[in-house]
């Protein structure tokens, strides 16, 4: 297309054909983008903090007025949920996160979520509801962190078996590339901050993931269970 | 099966069903794993630094002799290239790597490789051999970077159209969460070490694109187009 | 001059003439300076934090006592506002900032402050409130992140007819990158600690807008909205 | 027109009047853009590393032939620039930079670009040489570092007579504090390099300007005199 | 003497000569070493950290009982404060730290402790509290920040004066170095805490510090108001 | 075994022979190793950060129902323990750890752990506590931090007398090269979090300790008094 | 003994008692000493970065002459070898280390040397070479990352026969975590530099192993394979 | 005087009359200031990083012609020091620095310089041949590192002698602790870039030196011998 535009051969208005199809509300304080949905195949989410709870109610309220989809509220502080549980009711709630219009399963693909430890349970809850939120029925597996090897090898048909693999660790974050080398499906490694001293707040799980010796593993930020199931929302069918 | 375990009902046999089938021949200083392009799906891949350049070409002779499939070296010095090329001669080479026996087009998916700035281009030429080396055919999109936003935009069909996207960038890799609003599509960053001062060596583009507002966007390591090759390989057919 | 100097063809007087004309008054812990107004073209402007709520009130009212400009107090403790409003009235309030004797409109430059996120609000409240500080009638457009790059397209008018543009952004920053890209006017990035693991309170994004592709984007310090609004005051009539 | 569009009053073709004023070529490698110039106030300027010196010579050839303006090469090494030069001529080379068709002076503004040391001398010259690209006929100081504070106070009223003042300095970088506080004109700070040990090549100088009590003072990246007289050729006519 | 040891002239005795005058009494978790006045001139201190309010009182009360020179406690909590002053009465109080005994001004020497800002205060707090702990009687110059010169320079007379320099600053520490130029008297720089942002907590002004281009000047730990004391102590008379 | 299985001699079962014999239990959210103890000669171990109270308090019931050995529940906060100790009783409690069924002395060798100051007494109380677990009865020597050399030398015999020394110490870290260098027998350095400013949390200690020139000291994590506890039980008798 | 000391009961000619056996040599620039050996347990050793290839053979002929022992000069460089070989012959040479005098097997315990990969094969040579300066005869298993877990697990039995086992690994690390789980003897991790971008030369695999999920693994410094060979000298018979 | 000078009781003239003294040439590209040697009581310096050969012996060659004290060139290449030499002669040669015109010893005190190991010799080289400059005659002392007390401890007399000890140390810079507890005189650390790995290059040094737990050490910057000589002429007559 560019060689077309370069010479002349087509106009510009092609160029945004695209963009051109992308209306939204203006809330005055946060532009709600309607079409996100069919965009990326996302359903509308609102990132808490920074917003007050009657902003979060807000514009939960909105999404749910003019969409028809899951509407998920993510990292959310306590007053933020009640305020929002207050006016529309309780939803699903796991990980910090608050999710309306839970669809029901609509994606065939199998995706297991895989924790190093108990302390890495509340990321997993973010990650496991945000795949629901997609369509997903996810699968569990926690408290295998390759320390004890052979808790993770009693399961490794499960691990072998599923279309993408999310694995959640702390500390030194080995287990990605453990998982990583035992499957050739998809793995998406998160940084949990679990841990102290030298796991610095995640930044050493989330180095170490980058220099994983298991070729093709990706990896999110640091706690960020809601990045890698929108990871593999975009991955899988 | 971990509660059949746990419960005696299943013997510790069926744990170890799938490690069993895995043989591999030992060199003497690097065990060569014969079956893990059936395991994982890759080619036999050897990673260069480290190693003197008889031993690249030893390792290459080895993997070319036992098996059919692709075989590729990464990251090589001029030495280690010369050395290897003496003996199994020039096979296909960009981004410091050298591949043998390239596979036709075996895979049908549509991947595009996109950078940033020219300086990017090493990285992407290793990512656009490796996917080779799997099979794909993919596409080339130079030259994008955020700072002339209409380049990317008279470009965008090609970015939607794609079944993965891999964005290499430097600098402070912001294409990744411009790529990752256009596409619903699977987007893996790579960071480059391109840039000087405040870029730290690729550094500062890594913690960006974990920082990236774009949802689902997932990150490999610094410069290392060969995984990101690998992570895509790992997501489509 | 120096020249003349070296050769003693003038004297060291002709040296200090500027800083002469720089009288001062000394409340005992802090030197308060009058004539900074003049110097710099700047508020008479209070940094809050290390001050107890008294010395706070206190030197706020040698300020409106001995000057008549606008008088500016910055990242205040909800102690030290109480204590400065029951003393000297309720001022105008926002993004932890205090301003009495706001100048009415008087000057003619259009400045534009952009965040990426509803978060980045706090910031750019602040330096709405010192670019008033200084005469200016800012304008503001929220939620504009890289990610949903329509929203930014869609205001571009907006942008570019701005005579300097704050933007305001955590996480990657970039949106810094690609408004230099939009606009030839000066383009101040403040990096806000907006975000969570990899973006480092604030770091990530004040090193990627240094790494920033596009050129002659400057950039102040971490949530630093009043130094942003000081930059534009530098600049424009 | 954000209002105007979510309402469905305008339709998006406007939102992308501007863009659609972008013609550009495609050199295969490298988009070339023309109308830079007319879009941002900026020469042609092409960024020399990563790119061998026959795609050095090739893009700048490119540039000159299909544009008239002024064309700069930054950050070549001595084969790149032999390599240019061997085709086109000469130019204007300073700071590891080449100047081609450099304007007359064509802007009115008095510029100052100071240095700390004679180290920083190369930074300067980069910057220098792309103010003279943007038209204007820029001023300098060398060696006034604040351990000497009476070498920067003998030239005080060079200083407090320019429009701008750009300041290079490594190691501490207090330079830019002091300039700062002497002059109400902007100033643009670049940590440059200078230095061992606890400078971390540049870094301590980066986070120092940013942390600097003078209000208003802005900052580009390490050793980025280029990116100075760029953030220059927004502000000033 | 080591040659000396080495061919057996001597014997080992001599080598723990000095060692040997050094009685200390046994509290269980904390060793008292009363003869610390004398081996290195300075005052008994205590480190509060990581003691509960009763280990302080004990501590201190041991250090009464069974010496007769100051008694200083650093760096308390609240709680520490009034555990230590509920048995042992007030004593001067400044910084965080309390002082018994503080012994009439039994030193020469003019100390001057300057800072930046109005906020470095408690830090220049505690070092003139261990001053005096010393037998000093320092003097004290607040809120010369380099952003406003003339402040500063209007007391250059006190700074030359003065036979060692104490400079406290946060931010970019900018203030030492122009210190260090002013006078060749001892300057001992202390990187206060003070900042937000890029001052990294202190960091940002070690490092600054440390990178001075002023020779000679010496640095102590971030917000290290007593080693700042103490090293003047070694130094004067 | 390497070679036998590659040449097809012996068959993959015997591989995992070992692997075989580790029953294991799932509580459903925590997978508990009841035969740890006999494969790694560890007592039963709880990490208590990110679980609640109930948890903490379910899970050391079920190690104690089910195994006989020591079970040790580390890093509580006061509501974890508190839950813990209304179920099971008070055990043994310090730093932060509790131990119930501890062991008597079981183990002959002679274990000193010694901290350089008082502050390091929480990290030196969770190593005793878990070296007792072990069934070892430990030592200990406290604060002979460097700055005071005579102390350390004092005890000298103390320090050689013992087949393994923890070394507890923060800020500098400088008395496990000093301990290092005192004795031949294993030396484990435990870098602790005491100190502000330059201490960076325990970062600094970690270093110096690794850049430590004494051969043959290693390390563990910050502030992980009980990773040295199990260092030491891997080592001796 | 401190209570005799501090009661009077003992002098402190006790306290010294160690130290007065320990004669050395004063050989101008560089101390050695003689009974190290005794001492501690060592072989004479001799660190080679910063002295002259003439200091190098210089040094460890005085080690020869004056003692009977092994002789260790490690990190050499070439020109350092080619100096020392010339005058005193080949030795034994690895990992850029050189052995004189290597001792026959003198110590009965099983050490094993685990690599993760080929590239680190340079660190575990010097590690090997510095074990067999120390009497042992250890073995070596290469090439066992975690990505390729059933290469680790096919030679479980080798590691689970070992008295101790050190693990030398880059990139991420994590091999030192599973190891440490599959045995109870003391485990040394090493971690390399190999690897680039986000393995930071060996930072990355520093903190991973500090933040290891399996309790009682120990650490020394980076590609530091002489340190941990001394580390097990320290523990082993 | 700021009281006199806010009241107008005097005028500004006073205020700068110290700084009217200061004479100076301008070189055109630097500013040698010739008053420096009576200002600050330092010999004249140059710095060579950043200069040319031809600028090196040009700046040296002005100070010999214009005064008559000694003239110091530091941190030379081997083609500034030849450049130098050709045009005025041998001088002094040391740690990379040149000295012209050393004074005889005109100070009386004594100033020790301790090394921590043979590779710190080039940082105390550079440190003596500059107290030379300043009229010192110093003594050293090297390879007294931690790890081998005994070594320190034989030469403690050297040490408590001194009325400054300067200590250079890479590695973990505990020697600074340990000397700051034998005397009571000023210590002045420099930590040395010696070392690998953790060591980062001297920053591991830096941190642990300011961590130092003996109070009253201060620091300067990483290899700075020049800069800790001149702090000891600032302290000592």
């Amino acid at each position: 297309m560019v060689d077309d535009l370069a010479t002349g051969r087509i106009g510009p208005d092609d160029v945004v054909a695209r963009l051109r199809r992308l209306p939204f509300a203006d809330l005055g304080d946060a532009l709600v983008d309607h079409h996100r949905t069919l965009r990326q195949g996302l359903p509308e989410a609102v990132y808490g903090p920074g917003k007050t709870p009657e902003q979060c109610a807000r514009i939960v309220g909105e999404m749910l007025d003019h969409g028809t989809g899951p509407v998920l509220l993510t990292r959310t502080s306590d007053d933020q949920r009640k305020a929002v549980v207050a006016v529309h009711g309780p939803g699903l709630t796991a990980g910090g996160a608050v999710l309306y219009r839970a669809p029901g399963t609509t994606r065939p693909s199998a995706v297991l979520v895989v924790t190093a430890g108990t302390a890495d349970g509340p990321v997993a809850d973010e990650c496991l509801l945000t795949l629901r939120a997609h369509g997903f029925e996810p699968d569990r597996l926690d408290d295998v962190g390759v320390a004890g090897l052979h808790r993770l090898l009693a399961n490794v048909d499960r691990v072998t078996a599923a279309d993408a693999v999310v694995v959640v660790a702390g500390m030194e974050g080995a287990l990605a590339s453990v998982v990583g080398g035992l499957t050739g499906a998809p793995v998406v490694a998160v940084p949990s901050s679990v841990g102290y001293g030298a796991s610095l707040e995640g930044v050493t799980a989330l180095l170490a993931m980058h220099a994983s010796c298991a070729a093709g593993v990706t990896v999110v930020g640091i706690d960020n269970g809601y990045g890698a199931a929108c990871a593999v929302a975009r991955m899988l069918p």
